[in-house]
């Protein structure tokens, strides 16, 4: 990236985000646009302010964090911005990541949910995780206590994948129990936060927080919640977002059920195993598929280079379901070693991605 | 009534019911027609012959049971045929009663389930019942192992009223374990069946006592039922009758939950309290509700007396699904001797349940 202070400014002006910007807008330019220009755009005085006199001391402040290990901004239309993400309706312009960035875009589900679950509940919560984490799924939460860091734990169990979305900036972790399992999530994933360095997790963040969670992933399950519970804001926000949303019944004793049965009662797919989620995800990879080749032949996207013909073979033979080099052996009749140095190319290319067990899978397309 | 004969000769022409017959067709007319005359209507060789031939011995019998105190017969088209069991396609066309035959027209709820339920199941099945009997809808089930004996022993706790349909003759009580039960439902409500004196208690029989059930009542309510269950004909019969079906969920851990859930993705009321029935029977029970708030406040939760702090942890631990004495012991780090006679004692106490297997549930408190 060239210098980031532009980006930096753009991250600490309060509730901007991309979808207040029109399209044929470089929201690097807002910086230099006068006073009027931006009243005219409809800015508060607040994202005035910051943008034309961002905070030099603040901004230097993310620059030194930036500059630790494994640290990056991923900002608004750069080929690496998680394209679920960008299709929700307030896209940030700005990602502060730790750890892997490119797990921000792998196929995800959230998994929230009570921070105070029965203990059968952060079971069931850590064993989905774990479960759909084998099965090549990211698990995407929050870093709570109890279903957010069972969460966390089944899909770094697994040897998977998973992204903590933080609400404060991430040079705090918070809460302080869950410091280690940062360190564990930053190893084989990402922590990620559109909150610039030195943000607190007040509660007023959680929301703009839970808009991530959900925005980035597939689907969003909630495995115990009561009706209270900041998860059903999660689950409200990915319906509005117009993903899926996944609830697992309880006994109605358990007033950590009650969240989930009115979630269920709304719509919510009920959820009983994890086939149930694969059943609905499996038709949602479809219809993504679709969706892109429409738009691809509608209009003329730059996507990538076109592909050699064996290489749209392979990737026919390895359709949306993971499969090993062996399998793609049998399907395609091309030579094993052909196929992995062909799986590498499209893997650099950013068109499928190992997952634990040497399974090989497609990636979204135009990523 | 007149001579019962002739009905009672309708009631072993098998499979015959209203729906067989044009509106105009007076019922008892059919035994004066010809041969000829019955086959023009479609009818078996088998119902032709019980019609035309009936057997003295058995209607004799019949007629022997008839003349005990309290019985009687309800036939269609007689100002006492329950209005609701008319709407349904296939009608009975007699009813062989023990009880208070006005019972069947009161604004009835069917609460099926499990004949083998967990406690906990068997303890909500029971308040659902008691409540809802409280609050003036009459409960209707099948006699039953399980939850339909549950539902019958609310109600009658309640000082309501129930009905018993039974999948064998009147002269016979199935199961035997319900003996007394079927004495105390004589008292405060009816026993039923459309089939005569003499009939066994066969499994083929059950579906065509289900559709009773169901088409007695306004709603059919599901407590647990497993995915084998026969309570889930019954659910399909009510919902095939335009009447509504309710399921209660449970923790994915318990199979006796998985019909239930399976009726509740295929459309059913997800039902946690006995206001979401009220709610759905709407219009029809406003009355009956306001007379329920003022006789209860609602379903009973788990709470009861205050425990010793280790026994609030141990229920804690247990949460609402199923647990064994291994699975407490790592929950609370309690020693498993520890464990054991502080479940017996909570056992006695009647707040926990032994089950098959070695698992422990809890029980509602008071019971």
């Amino acid at each position: 990236m060239d210098d980031p202070k532009p980006w930096l400014a753009l991250a600490r002006a309060p509730g901007l985000h991309a979808g207040r910007l029109d399209p044929s807008v470089d929201p690097l330019a807002l910086a230099g646009e006068s006073r009027t220009a931006l009243a005219a755009l409809g800015f508060s005085e607040a994202v005035i302010a910051a943008l034309r006199h961002p905070d030099a001391g603040s901004i230097a402040a993310d620059e030194r964090w930036l500059a630790g290990t494994g640290r990056r901004l991923v900002t608004w239309g750069a080929p690496d911005y998680p394209p679920l993400l960008a299709g929700i309706p307030d896209p940030p312009l700005v990602l502060f990541v730790e750890g892997d960035s490119a797990a921000l875009s792998l196929p995800q589900l959230a998994i929230v949910g009570s921070r105070n679950p029965t203990a059968l509940g952060r079971d069931t919560g850590e064993q989905f995780a774990r479960h759909l984490a084998a099965a090549g799924l990211a698990i995407t939460s929050g870093l709570a206590l109890g279903i957010d860091a069972a969460a966390h734990r089944g899909a770094l169990a697994a040897g998977g994948r998973t992204v903590a979305v933080m609400g404060c900036g991430l040079d705090t972790v918070y809460p302080r129990e869950h410091v280690a399992l940062a360190r564990e999530i930053v190893a084989d994933g990402a922590l990620v936060s559109d909150l610039p360095t030195g943000t607190p997790p007040l509660k007023q963040h959680f929301p703009r927080r839970n808009r991530i969670i959900s925005g980035l992933s597939l689907g969003t399950l909630v495995v115990e919640a009561a009706l209270q519970s900041g998860s059903l804001i999660t689950a409200r926000l990915a319906a509005e977002q117009g993903r899926e949303v996944f609830a697992i019944p309880g006994s109605i004793h358990n007033p950590m059920a009650r969240g989930c049965h009115r979630l269920i009662r709304q719509g919510a797919k009920l959820v009983e195993t994890a086939d149930d989620i694969f059943a609905e995800l499996g038709a949602l990879l479809d219809g993504l598929r679709a969706q892109a080749q429409t738009e691809a032949t509608g209009i003329a996207t730059v996507s990538g280079p076109a592909l050699d013909k064996d290489y749209e073979i392979l990737l026919d033979a390895l359709g949306f379901a993971p499969a090993s080099i062996d399998t793609l052996v049998a399907r395609t009749s091309l030579a094993a070693d052909v196929v992995a140095s062909m799986l590498l190319i499209l893997e650099l290319d950013g068109r499928v991605a190992q997952q634990p067990g040497g399974l090989y899978c497609r990636r979204l397309a135009g990523k």
